[in-house]
């Protein structure tokens, strides 16, 4: 069962390797991680999501409330949210692709940030499951490189 | 300075902490760090960015570089490389404010992804400065929240 946590820490050296080791301890997998700055410079979000046993999670999230440079957690499986993900990624291109290519970017809703006579950089933020479609069907073309920020969250009301 | 690192990993648990330990044990300020999955499942690429003194990086480079879970680290101030981060933010509205937010959001070229009377989330992916501009502009009207990814890099060629 896949969470997402969005935790806010006190941005003190040290907050991002303790909550990171909390989680490695108990061997539980931290699929992807977000550390980035809030509205307010002494405070950031930390975008956390895991896979695993929820009984050890309910473990894991009480130690990181006891955390000293810890604000708030929360477990946004319990409330209501938005995610988006940011990709980046390049894929290869020939004269007999280049077409194709640009009009999959385009009915993605994709943008092309970089563009040579062999390759393509192009971003996109959408749901985790519409990157990874998009990955999926680059595939076949060669994809030289990719960066993915994993999921980023915010509870809404 | 501000540095961005790109740093290919192999998926171990433990290998994110470890990364962030190094920095902190230098009392090197990380900014924002991204660690995601790549195309392929058993590597991850943590994109770090970090401010300080050049000496001191060097040094903590050549020690990420030593773990045994590192593959590859890229300082993406040496290499051609394309930036970009993901904003999610949610501004107030009221009756007599709605229709300049929304103008502001159109502008900026950001989409909407959830709405109230009271108030409106929307996604932006950009780079850093355009970020923070649009952040500033809807400042006025009252931020009540905001998660950024912070800088996703890919080197390019």
């Amino acid at each position: 069962m896949k969470h997402t946590l969005s935790v806010l820490v006190r941005n003190h050296s040290g907050v991002l390797s303790h909550v990171a080791g909390l989680f490695t301890r108990r061997a539980y997998n931290i699929e992807s991680l977000i550390a980035g700055v809030t509205e307010n410079p002494s405070v950031s979000r930390l975008t956390i999501v895991v896979k695993g046993d929820e009984r050890v999670l309910e473990q894991v999230i009480k130690q990181v409330r006891k955390l000293i440079d810890v604000i708030k957690v929360y477990d946004l499986h319990k409330t209501h949210s938005v995610e988006r993900e940011l990709l980046l990624l390049t894929v290869k291109l020939q004269k007999s692709t280049r077409c194709e290519i640009l009009q999959i970017i385009d009915a993605f809703g994709a943008k092309v940030i970089n563009m040579s006579k062999d390759a393509v950089t192009i971003e996109l933020s959408d749901t985790e499951r519409v990157i990874e479609n998009l990955i999926e069907v680059m595939m076949p073309f060669g994809i030289s490189d990719v960066a993915r920020t994993g999921v980023l969250a915010l509870p809404i009301s």
